[in-house]
């Protein structure tokens, strides 16, 4: 039995100067970004990371992501963020995130949701066997208190954006940023949004992948006065990413 | 007389497994943005730093950067940046860099230019009587051995792109971010460039500012096999950024 305390872990941050936006507040992109990381330092703190996973030609891949803040870090903030394994089901995991402000007072907690996939076949693998069913010993129970991603769907034809995926959106896997689709989508609200209300959660399931040169379409749909729905379809065919966006 | 230690900064980072691109390599913008933060962070140290200059209303303003490098950082990588003041002038400074890999052998160096303006009158102010001279006692020696940016005028009449500025493109200044041309600009070139070559070479001469809805037409003009200048215009009419990229 493992101590709790060799559950989470907790990493330092500080709120650069340009990855804030106009208000000053940190963009919901380099957080998630952040977050990204710390799971990637978590993992490879015990065992499980990609470096080590890379050797067996698996990977992890990120399915949802949903983040809710009470308020941002400002520019030149300290904030830390906690990451903790919550569940291992046989093809995902739970990851939960809490964002801590420089007092160590949470500000905001995000949901992750990983599948491992092989590198050669790009199937699914057994979580529940992998390094020796090793990362259940890491289950923790701290609380996350917000709302798992709910369900998406758009009944909007028109998209009310399009976009050539380029250069700066490919990362290391060869496809689309899981961050940048973040970023795209949050580029299609107007500068006003952002002035008057605050961006409070950001919920996205990453259904697809895609690549340079395909043809993103974005359709967004308006749920009440501060909620989004937001749909992203490559070359007017398969849906790539669904988001909710909330204000407020 | 001040001992040359104290006028070197070095700065330590890890190429982070989303700031490279699909070759692994860090991504120029990244580097660009490490940069800013570094001479933020010398100033800051300094007594010369925003902070310390914004409580009597001055800003520095980045005229010029160059960026040349023998090879990028990759994935996971450690490295280090080094900076210092070469020259105060009156109404610029010139601030070098260096970037060191792991071993801290030098794999490239950057120069900037910049000024400070009042953010009242946007008006550029005498640096030589900031801080009572002092910024001059940091005048360093240092070998910083890349050429001095360098004219680019573009003849090209017809935009290779042309977009409309975003949400994400704005930073805590209210305007375009620095980095952002860079990454736009860098976004013009093909995938197979990056596959093939390297980006040796980068650099910007920020000519106007640009702000939310502008639209940035971009021109580019190819000198020879490696070598393009681009010139981004705002509204059909002034020039914002000229810049030169050179791959080999």
């Amino acid at each position: 039995m493992m101590s709790e305390d060799n559950k989470v872990s907790t990493y330092q941050f500080v709120a650069e100067p340009f990855h804030v936006d106009f208000t000053e507040k940190l963009t919901m992109g380099v957080l998630g970004n952040h977050l990204l990381n710390c799971a990637g330092f978590h993992a490879a703190e015990r065992g499980f990371g990609i470096a080590t996973l890379n050797e067996n030609h698996y990977t992890w891949v990120l399915s949802r992501l949903a983040v809710e803040m009470e308020e941002m870090p400002r520019a030149y903030e300290k904030f830390s963020i906690q990451t903790w394994v919550e569940n291992v089901y046989r093809l995902f995991t739970d990851r939960n995130f809490a964002i801590l402000n420089q007092e160590g007072k949470p500000i905001g907690y995000a949901r992750s949701i990983w599948a491992m996939i092989s590198m050669e076949t790009r199937k699914p693998a057994d979580l529940l066997a992998l390094h020796g069913g090793k990362i259940t010993d890491y289950i923790c129970k701290k609380e996350c208190p917000i709302d798992k991603a709910g369900r998406v769907k758009i009944t909007e034809q028109t998209p009310c954006f399009e976009y050539q995926v380029k250069y700066g959106d490919i990362d290391l896997n060869g496809h689309v940023n899981s961050i940048k689709y973040i970023e795209h989508s949050l580029n299609l609200f107007p500068l006003e949004m952002f002035r008057e209300k605050s961006l409070r959660r950001f919920e996205v399931a990453y259904v697809a992948e895609s690549y340079y040169g395909d043809k993103l379409s974005f359709y967004r749909e308006q749920i009440n006065e501060n909620e989004f729905d937001i749909e992203i379809k490559k070359n007017d065919a398969e849906v790539v990413v669904r988001s909710k966006v909330i204000f407020n």
